[in-house]
């Protein structure tokens, strides 16, 4: 009976192998010698771990496999082969245009059967992290297990994530190590030097076992040792790159190599040659639908006082918690600054306290939204900088990220530089699909991040550390891709745009003009992206003259979108001018800062005035 | 003596506090609590460890200081006014407008004892790494001393600093960790668990002393023992935040808030009245002027036939390599690809190999160039997107940052969207006083590379996979915000405006084009930022319509910086057409990839003969 089950392990992890060689080959690039590392180690998971029902790979009694290491993609492919989610001939379709099996895993509509983006290292734990915090909200009993290269722990994201499975005691979460010792240069830092990852570890509060990984007994033992409910455990396996290939085991300058057909004829004969078994993973268990408990329906707050569109985001989730039970919200040690402290008093059990370690933040939050949940995370707006590889991989991911960045601009004052979000708005308008917002006030914010909740992709919220005038009635609406129009006549001779902060100083400009017979249209941005294009161009058309107000560099942000939009619509006539930070930042007051940029109400009223000279 | 000396570190310290007090009060915001945690640490170190000549802070000779927990700024000042380096009034001046000294620490020029900016934390042992690797480099045998706090010890990249400092066995740096128990929100992950910092500190190979950081003796006896040559040491001094001050020392609710003038006046009396002490450090070893040893002056790299401009990249490095003996290469163990390993072929000793760990890297490199370094780093520009925190922080320290981004754009093919650099330019430009280039062909990035070892600030240079044709001729000079104009003729009747591989499309569409009379001026772009904007508003006053072709997402890139050269020129007339990346790649070979993205020969072609329909 053993001899049966470890020769079907041996056998079905063969096949991972083989079909690595054969899809890498067929595709003339990949990674056949990084897959043959990790083929029994997969074998024996697919085989008799990983309870996962093929049929319906989405379904949330399944536990989760996390790949990693990416780039070991054709293993992937492989062993989805071997448990008949995808065919022999789509498996050789690796790397081809159009094909679903890329060149690294990614979760495109057609291979239900893997939940995230990878390929840039050191990012799978905390994804498998968000999906075992998941997991345990839903008291689903699930397991994750991630399977890591040994050169990719060296990415400080990794502990960021080891750090936090410990700290939140998750007992559902198994990583692998596929120490192969060899990394894209040449040897690995550590080599084979599995005791010292375990000790590692240990050092974190992690249980730790380390095996042969080619020794499927062995391995079958690990898991089964790992996934007994005691702390999150590391599984450090040794094993050989190109394992199983005379010329290519265990030899540098194999990776990301694929095999000339010659090599894998060798290769495959030396594996026992082509196979087609399939094996039908352990089956789910019988999950509980989830208890909602009772929900509260509170109206959503109300402004009509100044309020800082920060904690106007705090409030909106505190009420959205009581609406929708599939939010969380995730911290970086901020939350009594972006507030997201508002929504840990009403659902603390909701709230996960990361730290300061963003990576781990958005990292988590992809496994969490992998699995269903609505979630939320929230730091300094300068901050999300830290993380920005990760939020790329989500939107690869097809990750529905919620993201707010507080302290947006200059107008943070007194803190300096280090903490002013000025760049916050580039980087998330140049990710795909994504959508970015930036409210002006407190009813803004709370209709903005309602909307959130039901956007796909990446969004982003800028909020403002300082309380700004409520300009809007409760009830208005904030459609994504609109614009409010505060001012506007029939003679109007300029139009300024602002978002965010910059409204209130827009409107300040505008009332400084007027006496002087100056009419001023102000538009509120309050979208960045998408943005309201037909109202820009309206406005260029009719006004001739555009001042774009931005606290934000000026690449990139608000005023480049408003260019783009404008150019997109045919040719142009007119005149844009850009206000926006352009030096770098000190120290002051928020008034002084923004009057230093020249992004207040009186460089606005100057710039109108030069510019109609 | 003993006792003369206690007195004297434990007068410095009380001056510190209270100064910290005094400034922060007297700004009505800032850290005074998480200043008195350390005031201990940094009177000892100044008083008698940091070999620190005042009045030439700037000196190869000087041990240097890193303040990681940038918010205890007001500490340093206080350290920098008891050394003799500031005044008290402008101690005072703290986070006013127009000071330099701001809420966080920044090398201002009127800061020329403070070496880097800090203030997002996590990122001061890199800095350290960084500067202990330039001492060693060029043998002054001085010391680093990086203060860290507590919280930030989760964040993932002061592990791959650990990791990085005890792999290249670095002697001279040491880490206090200012175990103060308190984060911003509440108590940290593991309080005063001094033995689990230590624990994890001895996993990665690290010395390791525990002490009570208000214990002068102690703290003079740990650093003694620190800097002994034996591998990089960390201590963990458990400390007290607000230390001193009855009614703030180890109370909750006191992060990043001033005292109140009465509650100043109380804390400042408990800590023995104000003191205008001060202390000479002590002196730096004489150093030895460096040998630079023989220079060897081989001509710059001829290209006739196509290369991938990443190998001239490498190429490049190897060449200056004898020129520059302060040049320095950094890796993200990706040396092979980006062809950074030409230049460790022949300067081993100047090729810093970090692994894959992008934000030691970028750590690194800020700590080598503050110590005189021409540093570059090189990884996959999909992959600098982790290190995005560290580049803009490099840009507050005003740090000359030279930087490569390999793999750009869907150009790479069949890898996949995860190792595709779309994104980059988006975020390198936002960067203030930042250089963007993004060259054609060999010879260009042979000169822009050499460039690019005089250019201060953030420069990035972006490479392609693939070999593309020789375009220009040796001695062919590439101006930073220059472009070459590579087709022109009197008919023009539109600009096509390209930048690395997509010149080579350009070129290709504009002849297609001409047989059917359509004359297209074809611009090369090379200096994304500063962009050449006088030839880019000649082109399209002269030829109406200018159609920008980039391998890079349609916000924030190539596009964005044309539309805005143009609108800087005044009111515009004329048609702009952007073709970039706006779906979402897969996997393809590199031409299924442009023509997929719309940014081939045949759809820059197609966009003309539409546009002018």
């Amino acid at each position: 009976m053993m001899d049966d089950r470890i020769q079907l392990w041996n056998d079905i992890a063969a096949q991972i192998g083989v079909d690595s060689i054969r899809c890498t080959t067929e595709a003339g690039s990949g990674h056949p010698t990084s897959s043959l590392s990790c083929a029994h180690l997969l074998s024996v998971l697919v085989t008799s771990h990983l309870r996962f029902d093929v049929e319906d790979p989405k379904s949330l009694a399944n536990d989760r496999l996390v790949l990693s290491k990416g780039h070991a993609a054709p293993a992937l492919y492989a062993t989805l082969k071997a448990i008949g989610a995808i065919s022999d001939e789509q498996l050789l379709s690796l790397r081809r245009f159009g094909s679903p099996i890329q060149g690294h895993p990614a979760p495109v509509p057609e291979m239900p059967w893997i939940d995230v983006a990878t390929g840039s290292l050191g990012q799978g734990l905390a994804v498998g992290l968000g999906m075992a915090l998941a997991m345990r909200l839903d008291g689903t009993g699930g397991r994750v297990f991630v399977l890591m290269g040994d050169s990719e722990i060296a990415e400080g994201s990794v502990w960021e994530a080891m750090e936090a499975a410990a700290f939140h005691e998750v007992d559902d979460l198994v990583t692998i190590v596929d120490m192969n010792r060899l990394g894209q240069r040449g040897p690995t830092m550590h080599g084979w030097n599995g005791d010292l990852f375990a000790r590692r570890a240990q050092a974190y509060g992690w249980r730790t076992i380390e095996i042969d990984g080619h020794d499927v007994a062995a391995i079958d033992t690990a898991y089964a040792e790992a996934i007994v409910a005691d702390g999150p455990a590391m599984i450090v396996a040794r094993t050989e790159k190109g394992h199983g290939v005379s010329f290519a085991a265990d030899q540098d300058g194999w990776h990301g190599k694929a095999m000339s057909q010659e090599q894998a004829s060798q290769a495959i004969e030396e594996l026992g040659g082509i196979r087609s078994l399939t094996v039908t993973p352990p089956s789910p268990p019988d999950i509980k639908p989830l208890v909602l408990g009772e929900l509260r329906a509170e109206p959503a707050p109300v402004y009509t006082e100044p309020i800082a569109t920060r904690k106007a985001f705090g409030e909106a989730l505190a009420w959205l918690a009581g609406h929708r039970p599939d939010l969380v919200v995730l911290d970086g040690e901020v939350g009594n600054s972006t507030h997201t402290d508002d929504f840990a008093a009403v659902a603390p059990e909701r709230f996960l306290e990361m730290y300061i370690a963003e990576q781990v933040v958005v990292g988590a939050q992809t496994g969490l939204q992998a699995l269903g949940k609505t979630a939320f995370a929230a730091t300094f707006g300068a901050f999300l900088t830290r993380a920005y590889d990760q939020v790329r991989m989500g939107a690869i991911s097809r990750a529905d990220l919620r993201l707010c960045g507080s302290h947006a601009g200059v107008s943070i004052g007194e803190d300096g530089p280090s903490q002013m979000a000025v760049e916050d708005l580039a980087m998330f308008r140049a990710l795909h699909g994504s959508t970015v917002l930036y409210p002006a006030d407190g009813t803004a914010t709370v209709q903005l991040v309602s909307a959130m909740c039901d956007l796909p992709g990446i969004s982003y919220i800028r909020t403002t550390r300082e309380a700004t005038p409520a300009l809007y009635e409760t009830g208005e609406s904030f459609p994504i891709g609109g614009s409010k129009t505060l001012r506007t006549g029939d003679d109007d001779v300029v139009t300024l745009v602002g978002a965010g902060v910059t409204v209130r100083e827009s409107l300040a400009a505008a009332d400084a003009l007027a006496p002087d017979g100056i009419s001023a249209r102000v538009i509120d941005a309050y979208s960045v992206k998408p943005i309201d294009a037909d109202a820009l161009r309206r406005a260029l058309e009719q006004t001739g003259l555009i001042v774009v107000v931005e606290d934000h560099r000026v690449e990139g942000g608000l005023g480049d979108a408003v260019l783009d939009a404008l150019a997109e619509g045919g040719p142009l006539t007119g005149r844009v001018i850009k206000l926006a930070v352009r030096d770098m930042p000190g120290s002051g007051t928020p008034d002084e800062m923004r009057a230093w940029a020249g992004i207040d109400a009186r460089s606005v009223e100057a710039t109108v005035r030069e510019a109609l000279h």
